[in-house]
């Protein structure tokens, strides 16, 4: 068994922008949008400026109150499209229920929707044409791909459905020929699914959902849960009985909660570049 | 055992439409491009185009030879979007090798996009904001929704997993929160697979792939394969043997076929709506 280190990954991915950005004539430059006081918001949108900071891309923070009218986001997401010196775009999700997410997702300029969740980008990733790809599923495969899991022709299993996790998931693992099953919690029988995993992808926010009888031997095991709990922060697998079993598994923390953020930063140099 | 009549459930949908239609002020307008001397695209076009008449729609058919530009078919329809009375536009796939399908599915406008290959429409899709949704697919789910089968944590598999197909199929099956298995030619043992499928939806385009050893008792089973062989046309499914163990199954000839034309009456209408 062997725990894959999300933060060292991260970390090397994170050098590597920091690099390139050193050699770009002008720094990209990223806009963070918050609504509301959700510290969990607060907490995300605060580490994706400091890692910004950290790798020499210029970022600016817009808050808004969580009452603010959706005209008023939208009115700012038009500016911010039209600002040269802003490439990429992100507005922290979960928003205030009084606000329509698709809606305004809608409104970020494809070329600069850094978290790829305007539909145009989610459609081409879907078609096979993967440009700004949403950050969690994008940290997943790249992790996979730095431990050099093959995923052609493997039986993957992804525990979540929603379009930010499971379904940009689902497309990206299709996209590279694997065999993906989508389970949720409408899923009658989750353990006959994950038994037959030969990788398996969990984001159900459920802190130990997946328990050691429920994984055959030597699966791949990605835990993108992260559950706040008496015992601290813990993730969707009983990580310490499941280890025994698995050959490779992320831990929480310090799995796939860092590669998210290093995928930011190349989304944004991304955008960067496509914007010259 | 029953089998699905898609012939009589795609004529009272077209019925429908044409009483519809009936009652519009505006006859809804439909330009189909054809690109190229491919027979079975031919006859495909021009069913489209005898059904658009049957229901009153107005059909526009536009041609070009196999060598023709990318810039030509993309003028064609950029005039076609911005003309008040097209309502719908259908680009005839697969498109001949030298242009890029893609870039032209992009080019139709989404409000017009009757077959739903537009990445904005594709992006809906995924984000569950479903609008033009692409034909076959939409003819699967409708089938299945007219025979009253429950989809909700239903054991779905789907054999194809391109993005006419099986990923949009995938796509509706979950936003309906069904489980879904996608599988296709790398999918190691296919049989694995079926032989657990509640609803099993097959388009691999091989003769006989599905046999009754490979089904549970019950099962339902859309076929959505069409393959000419030298007794006729056949499905993906070895239709004699898995009848017996289905409880619902659509035959070839007059399954999925003759639905997919009915979803596209239905999107031109919407579109016709949705443009007033």
């Amino acid at each position: 068994m062997a725990i894959i280190d999300g933060r060292k990954i991260a970390a090397e991915i994170k050098e590597k922008v920091r690099e390139e950005v050193e050699g770009m004539e002008t720094k990209p430059g990223l806009a963070t949008v918050l609504v509301g006081d959700d510290p969990a918001s607060q907490l995300y949108v605060k580490l994706k400026g400091k890692a910004c900071e950290e790798a020499g891309i210029k970022s600016e923070k817009y808050e808004f109150p969580g009452d603010a009218k959706e005209e008023e986001v939208i009115k700012l997401i038009r500016e911010l499209n039209s600002n040269s010196s802003i490439h990429g775009i992100l507005v922290q999700l979960p928003l205030p229920k009084n606000l329509n997410s698709q809606k305004i997702m809608a409104e970020i300029a494809p070329e600069k929707d850094v978290d790829g969740f305007n539909p145009v980008n989610m459609g081409r990733l879907l078609i096979g044409d993967e440009r700004f790809v949403p950050c969690t599923p994008k940290g997943v495969i790249r992790m996979l791909e730095h431990e050099k899991v093959e995923l052609k022709g493997k039986d993957c299993v992804i525990v979540n459905h929603s379009p930010v996790v499971g379904k940009p998931l689902a497309m990206l693992l299709l996209n590279r020929e694997a065999t993906v099953s989508v389970c949720h919690v409408k899923t009658k029988d989750l353990g006959k699914f994950t038994r037959e995993a030969e990788i398996l992808i969990v984001a159900a926010g459920v802190p130990g959902l997946i328990k050691a009888d429920m994984v055959k031997k030597g699966v791949v095991v990605i835990d993108v849960g992260i559950n706040k709990t008496k015992d601290g922060v813990v993730g969707d697998v009983d990580f310490e009985a499941v280890k025994e079993k698995a050959s490779l598994i992320t831990p929480v923390p310090g799995g796939v909660g860092p590669m998210t953020i290093a995928m930011l930063l190349e989304n944004t140099i991304l955008a960067a570049r496509w914007q010259k």
